[in-house]
This record gives C-alpha cells, sequence and structure tokens, in this order.
C-alpha cells in the first residue's frame, strides 16, 4: 500500500534520442504521465512505454505539451484557449489510442513544462485544458500544481484532481514554487529531499525557504526520472511511501 | 442518393498555409479523408474540418501519413512495419478524439500519399496499416487502391473495404494507374473525366490508354478538391453520381 | 529613379503550400526579405526566390524568424539573447550561401513576425540581433521599426539602419503601430493607403488615428506581397514613388 | 604527427536531447563533422560545437543530412537532385557562418547518414552534392565512401577528395561495407577493432569477412563517439595512429 500516488514524466525520449530511465522507474512510482509527440516522444516511443507501464501495472496519465521540440515544451509561447484546447484534444487522442489497443484506460492528464506552468494560473488557458479533459472524458483526472486556480476550476467544473507536490522543489511562504531561475530552486541533497517528501506524505507541509513550516495539498507527488541520481531517489522515495 | 461513395482529401491546410476548398467540396461528397498533422494538417484544422463534415453530414475518415510535411508525405520514405503501424495508431487516435468530442463517428481510414502507394501491394507494409485499423476498431473501413494485393489482405482479416478508383487519373491495360512521371498520367479535360467517371460508375469499366476496356472494381471515387477547376468538376461529378 | 526603398517579404511558401505572388511582386519592389526555412520558406524556394530576385536585379535580404513553422513565426516565444543570436547567424548563414552561388551580393536583414516585434524595443533582444548581424557582415544593413530602440542601437554599433514605415499599417501618436488586435490597425481603403504612403513618402509624415499628423523617420516602405488586391496595391505604391 | 586524418561525427545533440561525448572526442581526432540541424543539431549546439573544435585546432567540416530528424537521416527518403543540391547549400551555408563568425575555415564536407550512403553509388544524387559543393567553394575536401562513384565523380570534377575508412565496420570481399542488417557488420571486439585499423593505416589493407586481404585506398578513418566505449576506442586509435 502507498500513501501518495508518486508520479514521474515518461516516454521523453525521441527518435535517435535516449532520455531517462523509464523501463527502471516504474518499479518505484504508482502513476506515470506520457509524453505525446509535442514536446517529446514519438509514436514508437508512446507505444512501448504505454505496454511497460501496464505490465507494471502503473496507471497512464496523458503528458500534452507544446509544439516546441527543441526548446522540450519547456519554453513559454502564445497560444489561445482555442488552440491549447484542440492541443489537447490531439495529443490525449492519440495516447489514448495506444492505451486503448493495449486493453488498458486512461488515467489521468498532466500538463507538460510551460504549459503547465502558463496554465496553473490563467483563467482563460487553464479553462482551454479543462474543457478538453472534460469533453475527451469527464472521468480523467487532472494533475495540476497544488493550490492553483486551475486545481480550484476544474473541482468546479466537476472534474477529479490531484494536486501535485515537487519531491526535489523548494516552496516559497505563499505556496508557490521557487522558480528555476533561483539559486533555490531545486533540493539538491539527498537528505533534504528525503525530508521535504516526509512532509508532504505525513503531515501535508512543507518548510519555505523562508523557514516557515506551511500546510500542502497533494494527492500526488512528482519525482524526476532523468538526472544521475534518479533512480536512487526514486527507490527511497518510495521506501517512504509504503505504509 | 447516390450510386458510388465520391471521397475528398480535407483538412490539408497547415498553420498559415491554406489549402483546398474544403468548405465547398462538402456539398458534392459523401465521404472525406482528414489530414492528421504528419503530412499535413493541425490540430486548428482537424477540429474545423470535423465540425464541418459532421454538420454537413458527409462521412470521416483519417488520411494518415507519412511524418514529412515539406514532402506533404508524397516521397517515399523507409518506415519499418513497427513504425508504420505505429504512426497509424497515432494519427487515427488524434483524429478519433476530434470525432468524438463532435459525438461522431469515425467511417474508414485511408492512407496517404506515398503511404497510399508503398503499402498498396507490398505485403508487410500493408499487413501493418490493416493490423493496427483491425486494433484500433475493426468496423473502420479501408479505403484503398481497387485490385491491390491490400484490398485482398484486409478483406482475408475481416475488416470492410472500399477499393477506389480515381475519377481524374488514367489507367493502365493491366488495372494499374499510369504513373504520375508519365505524361498521360493525369486526364486533363472535363469531357473525358466525365466520360471516365461515367465508365466507373454505370459498368466498372475504364478505358485504357492501350483504348481497351477494362473492369475496375470501385465502391468509392476520388475526387480532388484543388486545382483551379475542383469545385466544378465536382459538382459535375455529383450530379452525374445522383440517381 | 525611386524616393524611397519599397520591401516586401518573400520566399514564404513551403513545399506543397503556396503562399504570395512573389514573381509578380519583383516588379513593383526594389528590394526584398526572403524567409529563411525556420517560419516559412525551404530550400527549394530560397533558391528559386533568390534567383529571380537577381534577375530583377532586386536587393536581397533575410527575413530570419521564429522555429515555429505552425505559428508563422508571428508567435511570441521565449528565447535567450544567445539563442536568438544563434537563430540569426544560422538563418542568415543559409541564405547568404544561396546568394553566393548566384555570384549575388546580401544588402540587409529584416527580423521577422515575433522576432521584429519582440526585439524592436527589448535591448536584450535587439542587442543579439544586432551582434549577429556585425558579426555576420557590418556592411549588412538592419531593416526594423522605424522609431524603435532597436534603430538607435543599432546606429551605435555602426551598422547601417533602414528605419521602416508600413503602406498599410495606421500608426498612434507616439508613432508606434496600432496593434493588430485593434479595429484600425489596417489601412483598408485603396485611396487611404495611398494617401497614407504619399505622406510617407514626399514629407516623412502620417496622419494618426488621432487625426494628427505626426513625422515619420523611413528610408524603406514596407508593403505586403499576398491578399486579393496585393499586386494593384504594389503597381500604385509603385507609380507613386517614382521620381 | 599523425599518419591518417580520423574524424568523428559531432554535434549530434538536439535541444535537450544529449548525443555523443563531444568535448572529450576532441582530443582523440583530426577533423570533425558537425550536424547542420536537419538530421540532428541545433543553432546552439552548432555554435559550441564550432568553438570547441577551433579551440582545440580540430578541423571542421559540414555534415548535412536529410531532414528526418525522427530517423536522425539514417531513413532513405526520395529526393530529386535540385532537392540534395539545395539542401547541401542550405546546410553547409549555416555552418560556414557559424565558423566564419568564429574566424574559422571550412574545411571538408561529409554526407550523412541514408545521404552519404545513397550518393556513394548513385551517379545523379552524387553529383548533386558534388555540384553544391564545388558551387560553394571548390576548395572543401568531399569526405565520401572509400572506392565509390561518388569519390571518382569529385576527383573529375576538380575536388579534393578524402576516402573514407571505418574504425569499427567489416568488409566484403569487393570493398564494400558489411551492411548493418548482417551479424558481421560491426567489428565488436578491441583488438579486432585495432588490428583493423592498423590494417587501414599501416598497409592500406583490411581483412575481409570472407577471410582474404584486400586494399583499401583510405586518406580518412571514420571513428564514433557514443557508445559506453566511445572514449577509449577514440585514445587507442589516436595512440596508434601517432608517427
Amino acid at each position: 500500500m502507498m500513501r501518495i500516488d508518486i508520479n514521474c514524466d515518461m516516454g521523453e525520449s525521441f527518435g535517435a534520442y535516449h532520455l531517462g530511465n523509464d523501463l527502471e522507474i516504474l518499479d518505484y512510482v504508482t502513476s506515470i504521465n506520457v509524453a505525446c509527440g509535442f514536446h517529446a516522444g514519438d509514436p514508437m516511443i508512446m507505444a512501448r512505454t504505454v505496454r511497460q507501464a501496464i505490465e507494471k501495472n502503473v496507471k497512464i496519465g496523458a503528458h500534452p505539451g507544446y509544439p516546441d521540440l527543441q526548446g522540450f515544451g519547456r519554453r513559454n509561447m502564445d497560444f489561445s484557449p482555442e488552440e491549447i484546447y484542440n492541443m489537447i484534444i490531439y495529443q490525449v487522442g492519440a495516447l489514448q489510442a495506444f492505451v486503448g489497443i493495449e486493453k488498458g484506460k486512461l488515467h489521468h492528464v498532466k500538463p507538460h513544462g510551460a504549459l503547465y506552468n502558463q496554465s496553473a494560473n490563467d483563467r482563460e488557458k487553464a479553462g482551454a485544458v479543462i474543457d478538453a479533459m472534460f469533453d475527451l472524458n469527464p472521468d480523467y483526472i487532472l494533475y495540476c500544481l497544488s493550490g492553483s486556480l486551475m486545481a480550484q476550476m476544474a473541482k468546479e467544473k466537476g472534474l477529479t484532481v490531484y494536486e501535485e507536490a515537487f519531491s526535489d522543489r523548494n516552496y516559497n511562504e505563499d505556496g508557490t514554487l521557487v522558480t528555476r531561475s533561483q539559486k533555490q530552486a531545486l533540493i539538491e541533497s539527498e537528505e533534504g529531499m528525503l525530508q521535504h517528501v516526509r512532509g508532504i506524505i505525513s503531515s501535508n507541509e512543507v518548510m519555505t525557504i523562508q523557514k516557515k513550516l506551511i500546510k500542502i495539498n497533494a494527492q500526488t507527488l512528482c519525482i524526476h526520472g532523468d538526472g544521475p541520481h534518479a533512480l536512487h531517489f526514486a527507490r527511497r522515495i518510495s521506501e517512504l511511501n509504503k505504509i
């Protein structure tokens, strides 16, 4: 039994380019977010990722992003709500098909990178993502930033929401993430990271960089699958998470 | 009432690039093949094309192609059967989602361009397309070259097949199309084209460039939506087709 | 003899997608801005465009843009100055080669779309474009928004600058363009447009939407090559421009 | 002093995707082939690769390929000679600019992957590559398959040619490479590879898989920069090559 859902981005390779430790990480997570070919991933990789997740009984989510492979979907881009709506339909639709041919079921949608950030607290962009999910299947669960406007809007629409906390990101006093441009954005030590995760899992609390304990509402915890210590950290977090 | 299904490729614009007379052509066809974003089309255009087709009560098919926007999917490329299988799943999956949110139903799949030609008589490539369609939904109808190996293989698999004839292409004595590199590939005069279509519709016959009448088995007739006379030709053919 | 340089974006087709009336417009302009494959254009089209411009003795400039074919380079995207610098080197370098094999000489660089707008008054982005041009060839002329920070920075760097006015855009009292989201952004009537152009050419003046005459410093005038009346307007403006 | 030129493909990363050990490999080679953004590489990576090569005094060549990032340029595609000519102009032109701003000089051109293979013995494709190089700069050296029609045609045209042998590929009795689809395509043991290289360097000979010694004419030897042992092998070969 697990205390909290642990999710990881996956299927982020592309053609000859390899990224992440997908197969190994699957042993330590309860759900994955599969890149859908716009910011990363291609049909071959999507097929393989879905198959492996189903074999290992891990829940599958779509991880749609901006059409910017060179920027890995992390670059802010201007899209209208209608464009965002349609790029969600397209990408989630494509992944649905891979899940369907393996007799699986899509569990959730988690926007990627700049789309995740730009839609978290923008009413129009959040609305576009939420509407697309709702129109595709109102049972899909939205994974989004804990405490965001998007989380609140999705609940009002009737979607189930997993608010998300990050295993390796520092928080500000107001509950927002320390932006990546700041030095303290990432928790880099193993002990720091484990203590941070323990707080999230057992008491819904994180210690901010201002050294104040704040509450954080999280039904899912994001870990990372790349980087030199990814597998080791994933295993440690997975152990912490067992009841 | 129509004697034969008339299909046309559609949704082939891309971003700022406009191609075809989609909205007008919809009045003269009974089914369309919608580009799925690899050789043409994008999420905005797919959404609009599907919506318009449903409004005009025209049957919608997927028109998956090679990932080669610059070559419009007409360039031969080497893909393994597994790559072809997965690119069909991806593209048809994406289109299915657009059809689904409009409460429509996908009717058929017609491979595009080089994929159409390369899979028509290649056992491995044809098998990849057929398997993907079957796994997605065994009720999908395959539109493919009349008399091809692919048509035969799909029927053996249990798919419904609409064998396809072309309204503006000349045929060889053995039932194959005169290749585009040859001068006589296209029927260019209006009268020639109408006579050719009349033969296909009323007696399943075409006059080859060797001036011999041959039988052609066709449940669907392909017309083209671009070119200066496309709308005029479409209307003439549509009139011929009424019972 | 011409009073002012008249420029037009060109080579904006892509693969099977056709845009603009390039060959005809060449008769009415003194310089062109050639798309370099990122937001539009491909190697075949660049080769043809350069060849035709040299035959017609029209000056050739590079028209580098953001790597966003689907958005036609008109969508704001976040790039670092270093990324902008390198995308200019790449795109202008590619065009230089086509000009070189035809024994021509590149005359200028005009950033395209969102890059044009985002760099006009942003010190870092403008600096990146200017540095790239300077490093490629300090003799290249920069075409940029009249009155912009970029124009001033480029002159300080030692580049020759052609400040640009637009034949079909309305201006605000402070000399900025009326943004495209506003109703009055475009001058739509032929007479309005000709009067506007006459003001620019003969007295360096434009009438703003606030009905006030303001001075505008322009060494080049931008006309458009697409749209139903593009050729007609181009001919009228070209006639006005003859001494 | 080195007995033979040792070349390695480089700059094959893309955006967030990392490939190869570029910086380390530079210590063991005398020339590199830089990907130009079509099958791999992007402007940021090209800039960095060129800068590092110039710092380490390694000769720089362009490595143009087919526009197929997903297939890494290894997939056969149908292009006309004119399309190949123009894609060479474009890609080499872009790289020239990066070399130029660093006050360097482009040394050679080596076609990549499927373009390398498809043009080696095809008169039209080889001619297109050769003409493009000649028109860009007749001093550029062509790196191509030893014993190929392309090598012969380039010499007739007046280009300097470095015929190329491979450090880790087995040869057939007729001097062609064992194709990658065959089991024996690659030399996998370290000793086998070093013996093979020693033969090429000291006596222009390779032992074929039919166990016959044949002559091979090579002015450059290709090593690979990726794979788990790439750095170790590169150092061993580099040592062998010192006089």
